[in-house]
């Protein structure tokens, strides 16, 4: 078969790899139907990553089981399956409380940007749709993923609940997904930080109630204009640089909550704007198998469709413009087709 | 009226100051029956924060209303009142969602070691009592002036509820405070670290099921043999001090959660311990105003009795001598009676 592999910065290339094989009774080999690139796959396509050798990339995916080992009982050759960006057993004292990113069996993919893709732990991280989707709702299946789950697991943290005022900062597609989460938890005004036109667009259909285009010292007031002058009950921050939770924490109102999702490059998590403020920080890779039903089922019944994130669909073998046109910021999401 | 001054670094005197008045007609003055030596006193007082003048001291009380002004609706003089550490107007938009810590219109006092104290914001920040206490109940409510409120405060941040499995960080009246809010939360087991029996044995009345003398790694692998090996749903870090957060992080299982009220003296927020392992923190000054209507109900129908913490009673005019027993750790905290 064909995969991606990255071999250092801006050098991701289509190429032949050994057919991925059941090599434990617990896995699946799934023929992909659609996969797409991560904005953290970009940390090593940027060189802010290393790559110390040329390695398979792509964690996100849907497509149609190929073969199951002789333990897995609930999906079969034949299904059109999703599963989240780590596998997970669903059984373990973790996956039992719903952290599944953190299952003490769990583990990555070894890429899937490919034609096929081995999953671990098949029963515990696959899910079957009812039956195969149509194809324009392929991209919204896709998005549960990863990109949906991620949004969905800030909102989560940070405490969403109906009437909440929420403070979406980032409008990449997990910023935009989050937007969605708040909306669907049944926030009463959604704040989409954005300066990009076409980004506010999908936030607003999304349910963002306001966008706020300023950052730093006018973000946060223009925020403490639109929230009574405290600050938002709940923030999700989908950037993950310092600037970004700084941000977040100050559009925290006294006693509010941070859900963080973006992974952190951050110096020093600044205090001043926690503990004396009351201000809580929650957040990590999400336990997308613990959303997957609920939002599986969300998207089947047309109740959202987040695939909206994906701006460019390529064929998989063009997955390093992909990369490029993510890395130069033409496309917010690119989805790959084999 | 006498009260309590500090002057510098173990220089604690008490002397003549000028009576309370009422200058705005939202104050009460309040004749104090009990007040009490915080942990957090003692910063002052061993020199780790500045004394730049002397100043009056002390922020938790209970006692009998002595003079209202004329906006004062609640409370009326002869009524047994308790108020939080800070006051707080009970109205403002924080208040209304519980961060009365907070408050918008909140106020500190003019130092509550003393026979007399002003209470700004009568209304929102004072209890009375249904009728006088027994004095074998005074320092039960005292107890709800800060100590117990910041316990309940870090298990309310941590998230315990019904079955939750609990770790508290430190064995002074705060921790053991957290002891019995976790286990009135409902949490199934409470593992207080304690290194001291005369702590333990309070611990364990309050609710701990399990002791862990150990510190540093050998505690949080204690605290994992005791969790199947995961660590604590719910963290209560009641110290402060940088190894201590970083104990109570580590005592997180993944997807779990420390509720921090120890003023913290933290160098740099350990993330390694946080968003890998999707462990949150949240917390800060305690919202007692918040918890007093159901802690009052609570000691009152004599379901808890918080006033186990004080273990010195003093006249008020020996409060030197109750600052010096708690800094030399022969009390965990002194009550004083005018």
């Amino acid at each position: 078969m064909r995969g991606a592999v990255i071999y250092g910065p801006k050098d991701v290339r289509f190429e032949d790899r050994p057919d991925p094989a059941i090599l434990k009774p617990t896995d699946a080999v799934v023929r992909t139907v659609a996969a797409c690139v991560c904005g953290s796959d970009l940390w090593r396509y940027r060189g802010i990553a290393d790559v110390p050798k040329p390695t398979p990339i792509g964690h996100e995916y849907v497509g149609v089981v190929e073969a199951v080992g002789d333990e897995v009982t609930t999906v079969k050759p034949g299904d059109f399956v999703v599963g989240g960006f780590l596998t997970s057993d669903n059984t373990c004292i973790l996956c039992r409380v719903g952290a599944h990113a953190n299952c003490l069996h769990g583990t990555g993919y070894d890429g899937c940007q490919a034609e096929l893709i081995r999953v671990q732990n098949a029963d515990g991280t696959l899910i079957a749709t009812p039956e195969h989707p149509d194809q324009a709702m392929v991209p919204g299946i896709l998005a549960l993923s990863d990109v949906l789950g991620t949004g969905w697991h800030a909102a989560v943290c940070a405490g969403v609940k109906p009437g909440s005022t929420v403070v979406v900062v980032g409008d990449g597609a997990v910023g935009l997904s989050g937007v969605l989460a708040a909306s669907q938890l049944g926030a009463e005004r959604v704040i989409a930080m954005s300066r990009h036109t076409d980004r506010q667009r999908i936030a607003v259909d999304f349910g963002a109630t306001d966008i706020v285009a300023e950052r730093g010292d006018d973000g946060v007031n223009r925020v403490k204009d639109l929230t009574g002058g405290v600050g938002a009950d709940a923030v999700l921050e989908c950037v993950g640089t310092h600037d970004s939770v700084v941000q977040a924490l100050r559009c925290a109102r006294p006693g509010g909550m941070v859900g963080w999702v973006g992974v952190p490059h951050v110096t020093d998590l600044p205090q001043e704007h926690m503990f004396w403020k009351n201000v809580g920080l929650r957040g990590g890779p999400a336990p997308v198998r613990a959303y997957l039903p609920d939002l599986l089922d969300r998207v089947w019944t047309g109740r959202i469709d987040p695939g909206r994130v994906f701006d460019l669909t390529l064929p998989l073998d063009q997955v390093a413009e992909g990369y490029a046109a993510m890395d130069q910021r033409r496309a917010i999401k690119t989805l790959l087709r084999p």
